[in-house]
């Protein structure tokens, strides 16, 4: 392979450097880059022709290396955006009248402008939780209803692991939500824009809480695990699903040269950068309340079981803190904030924001 | 800037090159990869934390890139892919009433699974035409009905550039095109995701044959032109124009990394890297009609304005020919074959594959 | 029996009389009222308590009704109108990715303001046609490209008996017409707005041309033959057909006092009030045709197979005949216009409506 | 107008009275029959021939008796359902990616099916409430996040009066809601399938709480109070409202023999049918309320402010109980149940129906 990757040779372009590598934040894993290793992979499958529309090597090899993980069932579709992966696997699962259980807090119902209703024609039956964690209990409170033609039709759950509150089911939790949607005669979707962070944190392989638990339908993220772009529709039951090639690209989410999306999926998941990136991701979450817990004046709020630490500090400390380093405020009517650890945050960067925080917090009181 | 790219000294990834980066065809300029000016502009924006979703440094920079060629009051709107690009952009100058007119063989016709009527909820009023161009008369065939809520209300003319066709609008066309729509009280689109072989055809700056002939939207093509992935929505009318925000996102087009998009249109349109891979593209197109156009048996059908060349040859010579090299037939039923050039075409290419048609043919009679 | 219409003794109302009822035109059989007989039946069924949404005993009994005609299978669906009848089978018989072929010239194409796209999601495949009906051959034209992604997916044909343009198909060519479509996987839907219509030219029973010829779903018409309002979605291959009671109520179809939708068709359809209605508009507009045949200065330009005679007549005539009797311009472009006459069209109305045309014609030469 | 209905000459139909006039019971408004007075309207109306779709005598009279009762800028449209004046009015004051705020308990939300998501593509944004009814503390709740692209933007109000729960908003408490909406730039849409009832329970005309409250666009209801069938959106502000005769057409909504709706609306408005009907039904509700307040074994759980009375009582009396009399559970789960009451009930029913109720609980204990 001594003649593979030319980008290293070519420098010029007409692009210029327009920001400072070294500055990073705790706003958000989309906020970080990508991974080195992901950009040679692209750098690996360029030059040359190769099929459109994902008739290419990279995408026939990807359907491996997926099943690798998820099972021999698994059958594997890269689109471009988490938004898309979504919403194309719910209508996948879904007839024309479904409707979709999950919660208030899901990102399919709160951060994707509608898509879901807009695009997919899907009702959501939405469901108020503390942790941002479905039951079999919490389903039934929408899931009813069945050949009521008044009501749109619960046909879906959709989960989210890890949760966008940076909780994690346990695979013996999601089982048990499967077990009773399958009962239900619903489907299981769940949301994996940050499934390597489960992983990581539950210290199982991916099959464990997906598809030995019962799941059906995933949406697996790669953007914010250290690709430029991409997430990928994974199939786990295939007899219950139908339609993806055509509804992902009538929801325009078809790459054409996708070769350069699944080769990035590649890099991930045929070692371990995925586990490695989400792993370390973690780490740096755990060492940031940590640093935080003894602090007066934050209080951490939620288990921190992923990359995500939700707190709660003095309003305007919060104001002056994001001058030196960006973050979310949560929820404003609280003052909670989010702050997000990806796979290039650094202890150094905790540790620094860690002291700011204390800085700040002294120069209040 | 001595320690912007950084790819260059990471050649470590699980991935595996599983394609032979010489070989080259001509089905489609999606099979082809990166430009490395591309690729080498992707690893500048690498590293560091960028703002997600196109608050960044890169997306902010690109729309004075873009007023560089289209005029002040130019706002672009990068996006995935081009069925994404047209549906966002058509649904912007549309109510939910509105009707688009185009061409039979428009792509958002034919190509786009039906996502304008799905995904937008329009209606295409579609007129067939000789060479995939519209003209006013043409146009006249299917704008009427203003008014009568029985019909869907004709509110955009959309039209190609270059066409689906391979052939090319002069300035004078679109204009006229333009003047006519608007003294309807329509607005006018055009999808350019060949834009720059037009360009390179008219020997024209962008603006003349767009905003100085008053398109009011455009979709920008940049996969076919060399890069790994992206269009662009570009606003020439705003006052024409709402939501383009509100519809990106929600017809899941928003990137969340987006200065990995938008510095790839940066590295084509900051210099000149997109003039020079469609003269390219275009010079290869018509060297491959002046090879063929004496070899007996093939019929060139249409004008090359473009890097397509359209033929017609022996359905078996076409099938033997396809084990060579790759291309599509266009038409099953009459046989007519699409050859596509690309910026990485190289008149080696061109060359061979004319010899390989000569054989094959003689290799018949 | 004695007790049962209590309408009669009700005379009370501050509605008012705003019309002349001795007046009609050649407009539309949507511009007639409703047949006495069917106002009697809403008369009948009125009183009481009758359960809401279908489950009443008026729309049960229904079902034994259109079996009586459609044969055993058949299952019936009363919905308001001709729009939401299609838009609500065209549904039931494709995927989210389906696509429609039909004329260029169908209701569904040009009279419904986009709803067939804009409710059903549904792309519609058109095919220019001279008498307004399709052909094995005229569906070849838009159905292929089955399996490819791109493509929204032909999964209907569409007829529409009788035609918009008055034309009549045999049995014979709608059976010809649905072992094509069911040889290429498709099932056929018939918008029957004029069904009886076609009945009535034809000479046979309404299941000679549906459900013996194949058709798979239809859209049974009774405003334009006597009926106050309503439309049935009528199903005749229950195993290609599913989810019609979700999408009749989510396309707001879903009538609450259903009994007073479906004892008019129990009284259209009970006896031969259907058949004598149609049978009788058919009959003035061969009168029609053959008393302005001869008439210098018109032209009847199609076969007068059903209630209406299209014409073409010097544009000022027509404007002046238009004062004295209502009807439509059918084609601004040609001056050709439509002359419709329904169950309440005299024969008197037909001699008085061919002198003033005759009249008008003579004062112009 | 000696010669005004007719059909009371005309009694024979091939339609069979299929029920008992005499029964009723307590399941919905909806079981109801037509006025007589309602049906003499129609017959009224019919014979002769009148423009279809709305350019009719009767329906343009019908602004005119709508514009006394809510002020000389409103505007009319009839249509045909409960759900299609809501989705068709719902789309009028947003864009593609608006968003309704409203309670969990809405019948936009809970029985429609999807309506709003999937014709509309709209989001709806729900609140838990204690009675049905919103309030501007409850609305922000939702209303926020204007111009974040993430957020289907909230752009709609939905208010229901009288509410699902049998509760009625108080012309301040419009006002309240009408004027925090607008301050966010929000419009306001009322849901008024039993408006009449809210009149009646008020004892104050229908402006008071509508027009002059500050509404900007409300459904109106006649199907439960005494129609055969017809709804109508009732424009209060036209300058924030778009497209409704295209959006009626294209939610298939329009009827093409309009007069034979509006008419039946004339017959309702012009007068005070449609105050002494909700008058009555209301007083049916308060007289079940007060004979089965003392009973012991019935909890009448909300205030009765409208013609339907909610109680809780044993699961088997209930189920004893319907048996004998038609009603719904309201809540399966908590064995709530719903009993309505129409124009046509009468004391003997309710008194009957009071007493079967004393009966089965009595021969529980």
């Amino acid at each position: 392979m001594a003649d593979a990757p030319t980008v290293t040779e070519q420098l010029a372009t007409d692009a210029v450097r327009r920001h400072d590598p070294r500055v990073r934040g705790f706003a958000s894993d989309n906020y970080a880059g990508v991974h080195p290793e992901v950009l040679t992979a692209l750098a690996l499958a360029n030059g040359g022709h190769q099929v459109s529309y994902g008739e290419d090597d990279y995408t026939r090899h990807l359907q491996e290396v997926f099943r690798r993980h998820f099972g021999p069932r698994a059958e594997v579709f890269p689109v471009f955006n988490g938004t898309g992966a979504n919403v194309v696997a719910l209508q996948a699962v879904t007839e024309r009248w479904g409707a979709v259980v999950c919660t208030e807090s899901a990102h399919i119902n709160v951060d994707e402008c509608g898509a879901p209703e807009r695009v997919g024609g899907l009702k959501l039956l939405t469901v108020t939780t503390e942790d941002g964690k479905l039951t079999p209990e919490l389903i039934d409170r929408r899931a009813y209803g069945f050949t009521d033609e008044h009501r749109a039709q619960p046909q879906v759950v959709s989960i989210t692991q890890t949760t966008e509150l940076g909780t994690c089911y346990t695979a013996e939790e999601i089982k048990a939500i499967c077990d009773h949607a399958h009962q239900l005669g619903m489907t299981v979707h769940l949301d994996g824009a940050r499934i390597a962070n489960a992983a990581a944190t539950l210290g199982v392989p991916l099959a464990r809480f997906t598809t030995e638990a019962g799941v059906d339908i995933l949406s697996f993220g790669g953007t914010k695990n250290g690709l430029l772009l991409g997430e990928c529709v994974v199939v786990l039951s295939p007899e219950r699903v139908r339609g993806i090639p055509y509804l992902r690209k009538m929801s325009m989410q078809l790459a054409s040269k996708m070769r350069f999306v699944s080769v990035q999926f590649e890099a991930l998941l045929a070692g371990d950068l995925w586990l490695r990136g989400a792993t370390h991701a973690n780490a740096m979450a755990r060492r940031l309340e940590q640093a935080v817990r003894d602090i007066d004046g934050v209080t951490v709020l939620r288990p921190v079981e992923s990359n995500a630490v939700f707190a709660v500090l003095p309003r305007e400390v919060g104001e002056r803190l994001r001058k030196r380093y960006r973050f979310y405020f949560w929820n404003e009517a609280t003052g909670e904030v989010r702050w997000m650890c990806s796979f290039d945050t650094t202890e150094a960067d905790v540790d620094g924001f860690a002291a700011a925080i204390a800085e700040e917090l002294a120069s209040v009181a």
